[in-house]
């Protein structure tokens, strides 16, 4: 019986002839250290069962289709910040003026029209960032939760959306800002004009100045501020209606929700939130630094795993580009071999539980990120780093376009138009191991399910396996030729990804090839 | 400007031709990592300034001394469950039936009388275990807050060892059972015998059974619930009023306090504690597992350092003798060499700001543990710990007794009667060296506000040195004989324990003696 919400534990290994050391969650240990790398059973009510399945795109709706007979752009009547662009035609503004008001026009119809694109991509899941009126592209300053964005097809495009793909089997994730508003937001501006206005409460407001709190200082994003009750009922209230359409949420800049100078009610918000929905909804934090203290508690079920997941993987495979910023986080992107790559997934993953892992996030890009064709230079460290995402433990989020080795370098910069009509934009290989690949996932309980165990780290390589009871994955991923691995393993390998099968020789070992860069996957099998 | 409670921060190392590389609190890291091993600037009220200084001295009063004009044991109407014995003569009984009923008769009287010896022992603030009413001779099931217990002299005979105590420059320290009370305390019986009383919420009753929590299912010791405003209240009154006489708090099982499966107000409680009392006093939570998440918080000061210097300390320096518990934590005290103890105290050292770390208790043994001459086996291995606990980090405290080398196998056997008419049982070395260390600790500004810097760590030596912008303290322990240690240390070495004066060799190298047990101190100074 488990009494607590968290039940740390880690093995003791007492043997013959050697002092007990520890077997945790980072490894093992040859002397006496402190929980934090313990394994964790967690009480909390679990995640929903479908989301363990879930295989994630992420659709920023500006940028991915608008639909076939919606107006041309220049036939709209567009807001006065809105900067018309032309699909196919125009570079993305990646920063300076014009970044957050070019407008492409991608609107909810459009998505709707290309779920056929995702069902053969092989994913499951489709996550839209906010979807809300706003007066800039991205929409993360909202000036109302009460309706879908009229640009974007308002109210009815989201629930013919909302049918069509429920309709297919999948699953659709809205995008919510927990942290802010945009300073149109009716709540805000009522806040800010009327003292005694209800909303002033939701908001920090100074008193004697009449300044107000934002996010990061950016005045167009007033800060909410959690110790409301009026911020709480109706910010649950939100969250709530929405469901008749969304089937989880992903919550923007979690981190900071909550949070300001000795006031820290993240926790507590994060709780409040998850309490107020029902269980089969997925809520999932973001978080730009260390997510580990706010993870294994009563609130997001995993977060985006940009620290123990996308950074070690930008850099052990990452090019010679310029790779200096990484969401604020020093030193940017450093190059390490896959050692220390390693030693960076293990060091974060050990902070966790095994649910909140596997419930977390596997991105290799994001709205808010360089491209990875950009951060990896070329197609072959581009598919090694898809199949890390597609095989180790974790919900694998593949960004919109991404699946055409679209580039970018940086968020905003990658926010390119999807590439339906510019054949020259697409790589076709690329697309087609994004298929084969995220297709091996649903097909793999192991890559799913399946416990991890890693069998060979060296500077160019990372071997692992996938197991459940029936069966187990060799994954094999190489940055660069060097010398083939020969690995311990009575077994028969059965190529599935890029292999040809493997027998074991007389002494029962496997010598997997040292070709790279390279991505190959293998079902075990007994020896003949 | 700090403008949160907790800042973390670490240091990254960019040099030609490495690759970036963090300082942190826990050594080099050449990969990114999560930030609990990060330095932590703390901006909550800092502990008071006379405890960066406090050399604590622990009394478990019916063990210590009795007044020599109290009446003789067989004198006294002694309740119904004490058992009387002889102070110099009966042996202290270490488990099974009248371990806690054994009753010696010490007294505060007696204390006041002996406050010559702490003083030429070189402490400066004395710690006693409870000193209510109970029915045991620990005290830790008081049964009431509100009085000293007459069998210690009552409030009279307080209030005259803190008159005495203080009169001497010295502090007084007393111990709080903030997660329980006895059954016989007035609350209890309240709450007990009357569903409706105002002391009903106070603790956790069944409403079904009627059947209550108590500490570690003891039925003896009913769990208090600090979710009770009447509890705050009460237990607030008791913590402010006896500040008329003590000048800090040691809270018992701070680290069960307010957590109850999945209630958890251990925080909030140790916050409200904290701000219930003056700056200047000391507020120190005991904790028998990792102390870390509870600290760096607006709460205790430091905890009783078990985990990171007492349980390394004793796996390095154990004898052949019998350590299978340590405090219910598997696997006892394993047998460590040099190199796994430092990185246990390390490991634990990181995860709390160094202020927290000085601020903690570093413990040989105490009313609680085995005597450290029991776990060392020899005076050698013993004062070797010694100078680790006068030296290393962190807040001495000296269980009263090791002094002169008593022994015990288990913290009921080890509360021995101090020997202060038994010749045989005093070893006057001991003493001795208890007396130059804790001198040495008061001369020396290093040892007590200085930096901490690791030298040279192997199976058998621990060398480092404090330091402070006007001096250094060089300290070389090692567990057994072995090689010279030669340092790379371009310094002239003044002896100040056990050593005699050193001086660098053409090279800038000093070599230390290979001889052990044994610890050596210097000061440093610049080469001739």
């Amino acid at each position: 019986m488990v009494r607590n919400p968290v039940t740390n534990y880690r093995f003791l290994v007492e043997a013959e002839g050697v002092e007990p050391y520890w077997l945790t969650a980072g490894g093992i240990v040859e002397h006496e250290i402190p929980d934090d790398m313990d394994f964790r059973v967690l009480a909390y009510q679990a995640p929903p069962v479908w989301s363990a399945d879930a295989v994630i795109y992420q659709i920023f709706p500006d940028r991915f289709a608008r639909a076939a007979d919606a107006k041309p752009l220049a036939d709209v009547d567009l807001p006065e910040w809105a900067l018309p662009r032309e699909w196919d035609r125009d570079e993305v503004i990646g920063q300076g003026p014009g970044t957050s008001e070019q407008f492409f026009g991608g609107d909810l119809d459009g998505i709707t029209e290309r779920l056929d694109h995702l069902q053969a991509l092989g994913v499951n899941t489709v996550y839209l960032t906010p979807v809300f009126p706003a007066r800039s592209n991205h929409r993360y300053d909202a000036s109302t939760f009460d309706e879908v964005d009229p640009l974007l097809g308002g109210d009815a495009a989201l629930a013919r959306l909302a049918e069509a793909v429920h309709a297919r089997g999948m699953r659709l994730i809205g995008d919510i800002t927990s942290n802010h508003c945009g300073d149109a937001h009716e709540w805000f501006t009522r806040a800010v004009s009327d003292v005694h206005a209800p909303e002033r409460e939701m908001f920090y407001f100074d008193e004697a100045t009449g300044e107000y709190e934002s996010w990061c200082g950016v005045k167009s994003l007033p800060k909410l501020n959690w110790a409301s009750p009026l911020l709480r009922e109706r910010m649950g209230a939100v969250l709530r209606r929405w469901l008749a359409h969304f089937d989880g949420w992903r919550v923007d800049v979690a981190n900071m929700t909550g949070r300001r100078g000795a006031q820290d009610d993240t926790h507590e918000v994060a709780a409040l939130i998850r309490r107020g929905l029902p269980g089969e909804v997925m809520l999932v934090g973001e978080h730009m630094h260390d997510p580990t203290g706010d993870l294994d508690r009563d609130g997001w079920h995993g977060t985006m795993n940009y620290l123990g997941f996308t950074r070690p993987v930008w850099a052990w495979l990452r090019g010679d580009g310029d790779l200096d910023q990484f969401f604020g986080t020093p030193p940017g992107v450093p190059r390490r071999d896959g050692r220390a790559a390693y030693a960076t997934m293990r060091a974060f993953a050990s902070r966790v539980s095994w649910r909140t892992l596997t419930h977390s996030w596997n991105i290799l890009d994001s709205h808010d990120s360089a491209r990875i064709r950009t951060v990896t230079g070329d197609a072959g460290r581009h598919l090694v780093a898809l199949g890390l995402q597609v095989t180790l433990p974790g919900t694998p989020m593949v960004y919109a376009g991404s699946e055409f080795g679209l580039t970018g370098w940086n968020g905003e910069n990658a926010r390119t138009p999807m590439p339906w009509d510019r054949p020259a934009d697409r790589d076709e290989d690329t697309l087609a191991a994004y298929r084969l690949l995220l297709r091996l996932r649903a097909a793999e309980p192991a890559l799913r399910h399946g416990g991890l165990r890693w069998l060979h780290v060296t500077s160019d390589t990372m071997v692992y396996l996938r197991e459940v009871e029936q069966n187990a994955i060799l994954v094999a991923a190489r940055r660069a030729g060097g010398e083939a691995v020969r690995l311990p393993l009575d077994a028969r390998l059965t190529g599935v990804y890029h292999a040809t099968d493997l027998e074991p020789d007389d002494s029962g070992t496997v010598t997997l090839p040292g070709d790279g860069p390279s991505l190959r996957v293998w079902r075990l099998g007994p020896p003949r």
